[in-house]
């Protein structure tokens, strides 16, 4: 009952294929070609062995032979995720759910979906289309990833400033265990007892446990969305704006930013009539009842105007405001138009410390002799600054990655931290080490004990172990937050 | 350093004042005496030695000493609790936060209160209402609880409806280990990677540490409050119009429900105006901008109407709103006068399943010839039912007890929970295990050690041994959840 009697590759594949149909337990290397990466495809590797199983039941079978010989496992989901987090391990196997397709039931009434973790972000909000209602959380893939996915990374969106990351948005999870037992968190209540862990499933990248089914709440449609696009001559007064309006106590649905590198591409591109000669760009929806979003697209019209935008314009029509939203969703691609190679970073600050940031980000970006441009959550405080490089340039990709250490770490200085929506997984295990102290990792490492025992499940991923972090953070970096002693007012 | 060299009573006591003012080390019954129960105080004893600390580091010496010697510890806040999770353990040192009461910090623009234990819930709004801002979750008890404690048990209060529990208004959390040492859980970003712990610490009872800040979210005041006030002539109507409201897409900021006992308790009391010959009585408050509850306040008084109501009443006035409010503010004490005695039950139920609920408490009320009075939060599905009794007939309490689990063990039935606001802490430890199979209990156990290996933080409350499982559940009870088969549709 341990590894050494750990049947070979072929002997493996026999005995999931006594439970699997054949052609769903793959051990070729071209067929298991397209799991080697996720959509961050800098990380890739070959599984030992893939399997994809149908039913619940498969999959705790699959789990106790990996447990019994101690076989890594990482599931994967639709594979859209940016952070290597799904990146398969080359002595285990990788679990695919993409056969978990199924939409298991909509109760309009308790405004919820039960899904099967394969199913697609953007295919809830269909099926719960006719009810008025639909699913809060809209990642950029929506269209591709799965809801799985969504759980593992706690992924968010343009639409999570109003309505929260997925883990605001979840009932109840069924899960199996490392040792293959099917686990219920959460319930179709309000609240559940016990401790709560459903928070910390979310976002735990598959280290703790296959999610096998997700209940999710619905919202109601709103009865009208309108945006307000408005121009800037400077980053620091579109960043106090941003901060303005959630002073007003106003909650927009989305409040975007871009600066000047993104709109000349995003307009390049898109033609939305974004005005290129500012230096940085707001977009803000407001959603709600007639009267409601008439009111607030109002105040916040003037509020910017007051703030010293140089231009805005309001959406008259749902084509106008597709058209506001198209420049901002495709400026992704509209960036890697203009440079050879882009990567995207994703961290979170306050709010509060936008203007600082970005202006911080400007230096290093001469420092370091590479252009950045900035699409990002400013709602939320979630950056994702676009590096531009040339990885035929020797030397530049290294810079790259070096100059996306420092904005992470920056990140962390003001308070924030170095995901917001995309995980750790292995991109960013580094930058754990300077997020968290010793105390708080090997807190970590214990909750991961208490789920995986063998650490079989996803390892390697979103923990770093403790003998790296000296190594990294003795390196000629800021100091650790930990490190400074904080300002504490007493006001009582 | 093991238990064997554990210093006596007097040692202990003096190890303590080497470190803490002589005077906040009580070891004297009369002392200690008002600190031997919580709010439910049916569940007493008295702690060995009870320490009020007023530091940080004061805690983590305390935690270090008590770790040394495997010494229980069990911290308490303002000790209004209803579970009896503050209940001392007669091995261990209480440790009471009460000395905990600043705010450190209000942050308008972030919108949030950095605080110590200790301050109270209302102090939170009233510090920040110069700002236009308020701290959302509302125990009843919010005049007198403490937010360490709202921590620890997950409170709820009317208006968790439309703005959270506890678990949903928290952004940070330092805590002491059980070894003593100082963690943050969260950020004051709007993520945090790693692990998300906040969840799992907030409603864990004092299992997993001891909170030593907590850091909020506040809301934007809202411009206008309204409350609509229905009256129904029977309660299955009433369930129905619950659901009624949610299905139109309208979240109330509370929506609350009394039967027949209750209203005529209230009103004898309150002078409030209910119609007293109503079986069932909702209170249904819409808050937001003018524009927006003056339309929800038609669309819901006119849902209403349709769905059956005898009386409806629209409050005129802040002092309208206040006195529609009061009678349900003054139900517990209302029924209070009504029987010698009455029993708080707590549990949370899919909002679907109120009418059915509701009728099969009745036929249970009518099997143990006890009467029962309900007030509750509809709109959540959490209900109060109170057991009236009267505890010099014997038998009579022990018969409450027993009507009283029946009742949780339906919510467990309909796919509902044991506890929505008040916790498990001793009271409910046993109905634990009705609502979780042996893994599920296992996992719990497994994270409580990883967080405390030598089990000396709360022992004995929140979740219950294993061997004590198997005893409970082959008593003549309901059959566990798990034990029948789920109903599954296949919508794709």
């Amino acid at each position: 009952m341990n590894q050494s009697l750990r049947p070979d590759k072929a002997a493996l594949v026999e005995l999931f294929r006594d439970f699997i149909e054949p052609q769903y337990v793959i051990n070729d290397e071209e067929t298991q070609k397209p799991f080697e990466c996720d959509g961050l495809s800098v990380y890739c590797d070959m599984p030992l062995i893939t399997v994809l199983p149908k039913t619940v039941e498969q999959v705790c079978e699959v789990m106790r032979i990996c447990y019994r010989y101690q076989i890594p496992v990482v599931a994967r989901g639709a594979g859209t995720g940016l952070c290597a987090g799904a990146m398969p391990n080359p002595d285990g196997v990788l679990l695919v759910l993409s056969r978990f397709k199924h939409i298991l039931d909509i109760d309009p009434l308790a405004r919820s979906a039960r899904l099967q973790p394969g199913v697609r972000n953007l295919a809830i909000s269909e099926a719960a289309s006719p009810y008025g209602l639909y699913y809060g959380p809209d990642p950029s893939s929506q269209i591709a990833c799965s809801i799985g996915g969504n759980v593992a990374e706690n992924s968010g969106g343009v639409h999570c400033l109003k309505y929260g990351l997925t883990t605001h948005n979840l009932l109840k999870i069924e899960m199996v265990t490392v040792e293959g037992e099917l686990i219920t968190i959460g319930s179709e209540g309000l609240d559940s007892n016990g401790f709560d862990l459903m928070a910390l499933i979310t976002g735990s990248e598959g280290l703790l446990g296959v999610i096998t089914e997700v209940t999710v709440k619905l919202l109601p449609s709103p009865e009208k969305a309108q945006v307000i696009m408005a121009g800037f001559d400077n980053v620091q007064t579109a960043g106090d704006a941003v901060g303005g309006v959630i002073a007003k106590g106003i909650i927009p649905a989305g409040l975007e930013m871009m600066d000047s590198p993104a709109i000349i591409a995003a307009e390049a591109f898109a033609h939305a009539g974004y005005p290129t000669d500012a230096q940085a760009l707001l977009l803000c929806e407001l959603d709600g009842s007639e009267a409601e979003v008439q009111e607030q697209i109002a105040e916040v019209e003037q509020l910017f105007i007051e703030l010293g935008a140089t231009t805005t314009r309001v959406s008259q029509s749902e084509a106008e405001r597709a058209l506001l939203w198209k420049g901002r969703k495709s400026a992704f691609p509209a960036v890697g138009r203009i440079s050879p190679d882009y990567y995207c970073m994703d961290g979170t600050i306050p709010r509060s410390q936008l203007a600082h940031v970005l202006t911080e980000m400007q230096k290093l970006s001469e420092q370091y002799g590479l252009r950045v441009a900035n699409v990002f959550h400013a709602g939320d405080g979630n950056l994702h600054p676009l590096i531009l490089f040339d990885a035929n340039v020797p030397g530049e990709l290294e810079r790259t990655e070096e100059f996306g250490s420092r904005i992470l770490e920056l990140c962390v200085k003001v308070g924030g931290c170095i995901t917001g929506e995309h995980g750790v997984g292995v991109e960013k295990i580094r930058q754990m080490t300077i997020q968290f102290n010793d105390q708080e990792l090997t807190q970590f490492h214990a909750i991961k004990h208490a789920f995986d025992p063998i650490g079989t499940l996803n390892p390697g991923k979103g923990i770093p172990v403790l003998k790296r972090c000296q190594e990294y953070r003795t390196l000629d970096r800021p100091q650790h937050k930990h490190d400074s002693q904080p300002q504490q007012g007493d006001l009582a």
